[in-house]
């Protein structure tokens, strides 16, 4: 209770599973008494670009455009341009980041890459030396919770898809971890298009049941071994 | 000689490295005598967001929106927005795809996600059992040429950032082997930003040095082993 909690949500369409899937953790976290936040990313028409309309007012070199750097000086100097300092002030305020997205090509959505892209600019969420255990968002704890196409069976270890794992690492390890957020185990349900009208309520139920829960789970050990042993 | 070559590129920045890396690419595989085409994302404004407006007319099923089933079946009816076909033309008629971008958090940036998103659809580049060695896009090659922030060390296997192959999973396995697309080796310059002019200019030589033996590489052999051993 009193938890503050951040949904990115990527998902057109409100009926969708991943729009049950997000309903299920508004409504359950804030029956524990959170406060919860969601960026729809659709719905706000959220920008993934990077661009120099970014960095407000003069750019630190005109000559040669360097988003890393020119993010960089903007935040600093309190530049950025609006959309991203509200991202920033959500991130900030969260004890929990759940996104909650459907697995694109082994990875997030285009918009939901674009905000890990323009949100976490160095400054804000990393520093020079200041990455991993060391990265500006550390006390902070995050959740990716996904949809796939394909099933359980293929994204095995002897599977064609290979073990989910590996999709994770960049984005539990190359990202969360890179800020310092820890990361909680993920929360994937398969292939929903493609089971049961009572498997896919089962997967909703469950969803509820480890939210009840969720405050008292451990990070997962986010080292290489646990992605590829 | 003869050969046709796609190059997604996405970097803001012609004055950049990465600007140099295409610009090389484009002359020395224009000098062979291929016929070279470039998709600038930046500079074509392109669209990262996998949305409604991709599919032009009524929609399959206006009820809920299915980004994948409406594309799909948007494909087959000639029904997909025109900057889509666009690339599906260039993607069809290319022996030879070339990405040339930034890693960005462990992945391309969200602009170039947008194109594997938006372009590779059902129905175009693979499709029901059409996948990995059956997807629809054999008979092409594919290669990702990046630059990263990190050093060579830190994407190591006992480096901070792990093996670099860990971050190739996704793009070469989950998305080009997918699509049937085989796969060459990776061209990384590793953080380009941090080392000397003279390192600089020995990274570009080495990329004209490769593209003049291109034709006769081998793709690799696309298991997990090639990506975890």
């Amino acid at each position: 209770p009193g938890k503050k909690v951040l949904i990115v949500y990527a998902h057109q369409e409100p009926k969708s599973f991943n729009g049950s899937l997000l309903k299920i953790a508004v409504e359950e976290l804030t029956k524990q008494g959170c406060s919860v936040t969601v960026s729809d990313l659709y719905a706000m028409q959220f920008e993934p670009r990077a661009t120099r309309n970014d960095i407000v007012g003069r750019l630190h070199n005109p000559e040669a455009f360097n988003y890393g750097v020119e993010t960089w000086e903007a935040y600093k100097r309190g530049g950025l341009s609006k959309d991203l300092v509200e991202e920033q002030k959500k991130v900030q305020e969260a004890d929990l980041l759940i996104f909650q997205f459907p697995l694109f090509w082994f990875n997030m959505p285009a918009i939901l890459k674009g905000w890990m892209d323009r949100v976490l600019v160095q400054g804000f969420a990393y520093d020079l030396s200041k990455v991993y255990d060391g990265g500006l968002l550390q006390d902070k704890l995050s959740l990716f919770s996904f949809t796939t196409g394909g099933s359980q069976e293929m994204y095995s270890k002897e599977g064609i898809s290979g073990d989910i794992r590996y999709v994770l690492w960049p984005m539990q390890h190359g990202i969360m971890h890179f800020c310092g957020v820890k990361v909680l185990e993920p929360h994937i349900c398969y292939a929903p298009e493609n089971v049961s009208e009572e498997k896919r309520k089962e997967m909703l139920t469950a969803w509820t049941q480890r939210l009840k829960t969720l405050w008292k789970e451990e990070p997962i050990d986010c080292s290489p071994e646990w992605y590829f042993k």
